[in-house]
């Protein structure tokens, strides 16, 4: 093994802004030891989530916070490095909530379950835990279940450079659908346009960004995938359409404020709107549909993914404010080891 | 006829806070002849709703506001006087928008359009325009098919000794649901329990009304039939359960203020919440089939109705007031003339 120690970071006290260092106790402890029924993974590949600011807070949500002194949650990818049980043999890769640290025990009574990802994967392991993994399946599963989109609707969806986002617009170009994403830059915006295929690029950094709306949606909104959240969902809401859905994935620009996350219900009310939350989790039973769908769609280079893979399991805790300042591309990675 | 005048409301200005009779033009002007194809209608009741004050605003909302100068916009129930229309027997009445006026003009070319009501009606007028007319089939396809209770499930709806709240919860107790009513003042919250068949009423004027909704949903709740809005709604809202269904049918608190109508929207996230909002149209192919049933419940007793009737066309802009102070117990009428 290469490390002889696993780097832990534990959960010190809950952050009321931004996420720091001075969140987490970084501890060195010894690798554990699995027991019987139970395997030793060594984590490759975490992945940072918006989510994992929600975790470190103690709001009202849909798991139970990470408690102070727990090691921080996270889903990643990692590889079983030594095994007392028949189904993690050695070598192979597996996917869950391994945690900020170097090494989970997996298996029999231990508390992180993860799944082993078959034999011969068709893509790598970072497009493993983007487009075709969690990620990829919360775009497939809010957008085609949650905001059913018909051919010649439009589609908008926010954060769209994002991991979820540009996989969004792109199943929605697929289904034959107007795409409209919004994103911060003019660099992400010819991204979107050049690169994932979609039809008009909203920049919200710039001083003009609600007429773009508006000029990008000349037939209003029929699908409004939701990442953001606060103005920038009001002023999409705005412009959906009578009976139009929105399948809220997540309220992204509220996460590292105490404030309620409040917006205009009324066109909820005057347009007839249908909103349903959603966590990927919901659709559990079917991710081995999504996932071969994904996976084709992504081999046929239907679907491209970018990746920010940051260096180092000691840069989770400041890489996971690129997701808030909106500096990453695609998929966010930390890269802890190198498979064996 | 009773009347040799036509007495129509026009909307004067539009109102800022609450509606008064300065809002409105009181005309009397001559009795309009009915052309070929058309007939003669006289306004027997009309229906307050609190959609009233959204017509009047020039909000965005989903008819077209009433413009200065016009007549007031509102439901009825009205008699044929006059008929040039095979359709529209003399002595036949008719329901839809008539507009706050002593005659209106229908059919061919006029540009209200009212329904036949078939003869023989199984229950007097003022039930025809409440229980079973769209303030009654607003009750039943919001909480059937929006909330889709299940027998056993927690179903909520506020503003509860309303029109339309008390259909609601007496439709839900006969599916087998746990009711609870948010109304204000003791003796409304006695009307629930005692009358309607709640099984708990929470007093929103009582210090402690959010102790007492916790209290009345040790479940939390499944179903929430909205038409408040504002800081019940939240209250409510922290009180849905995993992949509980909200039909939005109206937010009452905000409509005489100019203010979005902001609420927090993380339970949606992180309950998964379903949210629709809508408007009793949408269900117009429907209503043969509502209708019949909520007739079938009144006759059998199964869903009882209060109606507070206000005597003469005159006092409508005072009347409609009571919707927003809470001085209604069930349907809200103007009676404007008897029937002959």
């Amino acid at each position: 093994m290469a490390n002889d120690v696993n780097r832990q970071f534990k959960l010190k006290q809950r952050p009321t802004g931004r996420i720091g260092p001075e969140h987490f106790d970084f501890e060195s402890n010894a690798v554990p030891e699995p027991g019987p029924g139970q395997a030793l993974v060594r984590t490759l590949y975490l992945s940072l989530d918006p989510t994992n600011r929600i975790w470190m807070s103690d709001m009202d949500q849909y798991m139970p916070p990470v408690e102070i002194g727990e090691v921080m949650r996270g889903g990643g990818i990692g590889q079983v490095v030594k095994s007392n049980s028949p189904h993690y043999k050695e070598g192979a890769y597996v996917t869950g909530l391994t945690g900020w640290q170097d090494y989970v025990v997996t298996g029999e009574g231990a508390p992180a379950v993860l799944s082993v990802l078959p034999d011969g994967l068709p893509v790598d392991l970072p497009t493993m835990l983007g487009a075709c993994g969690s990620t990829g399946l919360t775009a497939y599963f809010g957008l085609l279940d949650l905001c059913e989109p018909k051919e010649g609707d439009t589609v908008l969806v926010s954060a769209a450079a994002g991991a979820v986002g540009s996989v969004v617009g792109q199943i929605a170009k697929l289904k034959g659908c107007h795409v409209v994403g919004i994103a911060g830059g003019a660099e992400k915006c010819k991204l979107l346009t050049d690169e994932f295929g979609f039809d008009a690029a909203v920049d919200y950094k710039a001083a003009d960004w609600e007429e773009q709306l508006i000029k990008a949606t000349p037939n209003g909104i029929d699908c409004n995938f939701e990442n953001v959240g606060g103005e920038i969902m009001e002023a999409v809401m705005r412009r959906m359409n009578l009976f139009s859905r929105m399948a809220l994935c997540g309220m992204i620009s509220g996460y590292n404020s105490e404030a309620p996350m409040r917006a205009d219900f009324s066109p909820i009310l005057m347009r007839r709107i249908r909103i349903q939350g959603f966590i990927v989790i919901d659709f559990m039973d079917r991710f081995g549909e999504g996932t071969m769908q994904l996976a084709q769609w992504v081999a046929e280079g239907k679907i491209k993914h970018r990746e920010t893979v940051v260096e180092g399991l000691e840069n989770a805790p400041t890489a996971v404010n690129m997701l808030f300042d909106g500096k990453n591309v695609g998929k966010l990675l930390v890269k802890v080891a190198d498979p064996t």
